[in-house]
């Protein structure tokens, strides 16, 4: 019924909105899940109703592959355990959960897993609940609880597949070269200068300015091109002052190559 | 700008979708956020159109608290933690990271934070990534990476309430009352009985019934409650097979009282 690969079903009930059942199509594939069963929607021609497409954006397969049918029994076919989701607590059935407290334990095991969601208007009936083998409840603001259906699915589609095991975050910036203590104190040493130079800084009185800029400069955490950078600017600062000992402060501690941009 | 108690902002940037910016103000609510900004949105009236309010749903106090301005920078106004949101990954700016990766040690510091989400269309401009302390990518399937706007605010408002500190999920099953193995193993010892009084275990040829039987009973975890019920109907078992000496079983193991519905 469904490839071993993708051993994960959604299941909606009963739902009024071709909107959430788009909306739902996406959110599970963007997950990487794929297998999507309606129980007795509001209408019978959802999967194909112009709102619906557009809602499922690129994830028309899905829509595709779908199926509608008339019990939850039915959806439930091959599956091994099955988590109601229920925003309101119910006195009977399997005790509410959290997600991220449930799913790492079940990812664990080999179940063919299902999550059912109820309709928009009414949730999940207490008679579909108790089929279930577990409840889960997405914890949300206690006066405003009110979470739309496809981002319910989202939310668990989410969580699901980070107790499977995450996607990896694509990262195209490339690792930072750490500038050392002594880059930073010579940079530091090279702005005294300048400082000096463009008269910020009075020699005779220089009072807590360069250990706060030391301070400063060790929260920064420099990447040596920042270094190249900051130097730069204090090269040019000496230059623009334009005074004799100040060239050769310049000579003396600019061994730093100018940035290439 | 802002109360203390909710010290995170949603930014959006250039959104062109109404429903969009009511459904983020939804999805912010349940997870008790309600300060949104937004950057120059394709709509100057986008707050007050029919469609953004009724994708709000019951968060219209969020719209009605909004504010639309002219720029990323006014919108940070009092930030001091800025989270880029990009699913495309950059080759400058900070490393992008997977939300459960880099949130909690956010959480642990006193942030104002902000999180900021770019165009349906577009994304964020690599100039306002540039602007930001740090990227997240939420980490979607390879092939499929489309996720909604307003799908995004949810899960990144849904991980930010998470490392803040999750909201109580609200249980009302009362806790249940385990059977004893010494109750289960009595709940045995009567069904033996009745599956002997009615033919189906032969008690000259028993095979390995009981252990199966008492396998399942251990994978059970029962009540005592179910165990009532298992010992009502083992009760009733013997009673229906009517013979003198099934009688005499029924009285010596039935202690249990029947179930009472």
């Amino acid at each position: 019924m469904q490839p071993a690969a993708d051993p994960t079903r959604f299941i909606l009930l009963h739902t009024s909105h071709g909107g959430n059942v788009g909306s739902a199509a996406r959110a599970m594939k963007v997950m990487g899940f794929g297998d999507l069963v309606l129980v007795r929607p509001r209408f019978d021609d959802v999967l194909v109703r112009e709102e619906t497409i557009a809602y499922a954006s690129g994830a028309a397969d899905v829509l595709a592959r779908a199926r509608v049918v008339d019990s939850l029994a039915e959806a439930l076919e091959g599956v091994t355990h099955a988590c109601a989701t229920a925003m309101t607590p119910r006195d009977f059935g399997p005790p509410a959960q959290a997600p991220r407290a449930a799913l790492p334990a079940l990812a664990q095991q080999p179940h063919r897993m299902a999550f059912v969601f109820g309709s928009e208007r009414f949730g999940m009936a207490n008679e579909d609940v108790w089929r279930c083998h577990s409840v889960l409840s997405i914890p949300t603001h206690p006066g405003y609880g009110s979470l739309n259906l496809a981002q319910a699915v989202q939310l668990i589609a989410y969580e699901w597949r980070q107790s499977l095991g995450a996607f990896e975050v694509v990262t195209a910036t490339p690792p930072p070269c750490w500038a050392g203590a002594d880059e930073v104190q010579g940079t530091l040493a090279h702005w005294r200068s300048a400082l000096e130079a463009i008269g910020y800084l009075d020699p005779a009185a220089p009072k807590k300015l360069m250990p706060r800029l030391n301070q400063l400069a060790n929260r920064l955490t420099l990447t040596r091109e920042e270094v190249h950078i900051l130097r730069g600017i204090a090269r040019t600062m000496l230059k623009s002052a334009a005074t004799p000992v100040v060239d050769e402060v310049v000579e003396a501690t600019a061994a730093a190559p100018a940035p290439r941009d």
